[in-house]
């Protein structure tokens, strides 16, 4: 599997465990923001149950991402090891790594895609890093990765890292920690960062943890059912926080401990970005909106419980927001 | 003065002090949001100071009016007082009212000027209450409101009214208790009902209070000026919600208690509406963002100092909130 490649000697071969999120907790700590937990009458007659929706959009950086870098930086910082680290990413890892990179006096270098969001672009380069461009394939990815690795550069892989999914799953400790009861959790599913770290995060709660991929980014759905990681796909949806394939570790996780991957159109998506923003005023990013479009979908598994969901990221600029939000419209 | 008219039976004479704020918050707890306080980096360099942004526009039903508008259904409750209820509003207190009166078993009838935005209108009918169209001049709307009077309901003005000031405290109240050592709290003055609330809620605390008006809506610092409020002005500014004319009772408070109100221009206000959006990933409405405009236009005030900001509502369609940060761009 290509992503393979890019796991860094830091990565430890075992996989992440509660203590490991409540020690990323208590690293990045006053860091990261605790960020709102909303709920709101009209979003859940509008969904058929009671939701509550971590708002990681609000997150430093606008996306959950930060909470991970922030520990893999920690980390690095208390192992003694000194150095700029490298990474890939459609954007959010790559601006939350540049940030935690700066406040700790290091400088990330970050490999995009040429088709990259240039508001994520812009994002990585104001909060300092490098932006390395590569053609939009994970086999030119990988090979621009190597090259700063081999320049001398820290590899911190973007979800395939023990240390980014437990800082992962400190956005659902905080939620499940704030709302009692709460039977179910769910998560957007890019590279599984999140999902795994919230199915260990959540687990002492005995919650049931649920993942969503956009139809035409199943990768994991489909990797589920083979048993194994797809080698390769081409993914088409207009969630771009959204296109990766699931990591070894992530994979592993989720076979264990998710309960199910959910899959929704990206016209599901741009309907749940219209309802966030009608009923909690929040812009959110097509990734985000795949857990509101999840929840409306699948009443079987939802309505009249009392639900986590979260919302990932909010980095769209409104005028491409107003676009995929009118697209999804049916005419 | 032409708001005299609509002042209701239930005002009572006295204003409002910091014990009502307390009351007020024991009222309406449960029902109002704990909204979220985001500071951030990048806007404090920005801004030169550190800011700590009290985010109404995250408050149920976008706007902090829903604080006043719970209270002083509360106390028509509390007092044994049955029927439905009728004020004026541009939009927002229309909207809160609406759904405070709907938590109630109540209706909500609001007179709105013909120009009043759609999503405004929407919001108070979505949200049970009747819309009343009027002329846009304070003339017409105060005709239109006694009429609704003199059909038998409650009259609860937007902001000259003791349990609307002492709801609308209740956001300040929140940010003090949260934000040790804060000197400075800056709020937008429309009617006046948030910085009055404010100034009594802070008090405790020593915090000097500064209001915010657009160029094209700066009533109350001409009616400062001359001791008087004014008869009448014509407001021209995108901050829509800040168009009304002082109260009564909120112009005594500020008069006494609020330390001076501060102008900004339709530009600074975009220009303040974009800052929000690129550092907190926040869509806030042109009154709301006059706030972090006067915040970045008197550095002789803030700079460097502990500052905390009311954003106070987020009812801005995305296409307009473009339209308006887009105009506001120097050519």
């Amino acid at each position: 599997m290509s992503t393979q490649a890019s796991i860094s000697p830091q990565d430890r071969a075992d996989l992440p465990d509660l203590a490991d999120i409540h020690l990323a907790e208590a690293r990045i700590r006053g860091r990261v923001r605790v960020t709102p937990i909303l709920n709101d009458a009209a979003l859940d007659e509008a969904l058929g149950c009671r939701l509550y929706c971590k708002c990681e959009n609000l997150q430093r950086t606008g996306a959950f991402k930060f909470r991970g870098a922030c520990n893999a930086i920690a980390r690095l910082r208390d192992d003694g090891v000194e150095g700029d680290v490298a990474t890939h990413s459609s954007g959010n890892h790559g601006a939350a790594l540049a940030l935690a990179a700066r406040l700790d006096g290091r400088r990330a270098h970050v490999v995009m895609p040429e088709n990259s969001s240039p508001l994520k672009i812009r994002a990585v380069r104001n909060y300092g890093g490098e932006v390395h461009f590569c053609a939009p394939t994970n086999e030119a990815r990988a090979a621009r990765l190597a090259e700063l690795v081999e320049a001398g550069m820290l590899p911190v892989h973007p979800y395939d890292n023990a240390d980014i999914i437990a800082g992962q799953g400190t956005a659902a400790l905080e939620l499940a920690q704030a709302v009692p009861s709460l039977e179910r959790v769910v998560t957007p599913v890019g590279g599984g960062g999140l999902v795994s770290g919230t199915a260990i995060a959540t687990r002492p709660w005995g919650i049931a943890v649920f993942g969503v991929e956009p139809e035409g980014a199943a990768d994991t759905v489909e990797s589920l059912r083979r048993g194994n990681i797809v080698d390769s796909f081409e993914a088409r949806t207009i969630a771009d926080g959204l296109r990766a394939i699931v990591g070894q570790r992530n994979f592993r996780i989720i076979r264990e401990q998710v309960k199910a991957v959910l899959t929704v159109s990206d016209e599901d998506i741009g309907a749940a970005m219209a309802l966030a923003w009608e009923t909690l005023r929040l812009l959110i990013e097509p990734s985000s909106a795949t857990v509101l479009a999840a929840v409306r979908k699948h009443p079987e598994l939802f309505a009249g419980r009392k639900v986590g969901a979260i919302l990932s990221g909010g980095n769209i600029h409104p005028s491409d927001w107003l676009e995929l939000v009118s697209s999804s419209r049916k005419p």
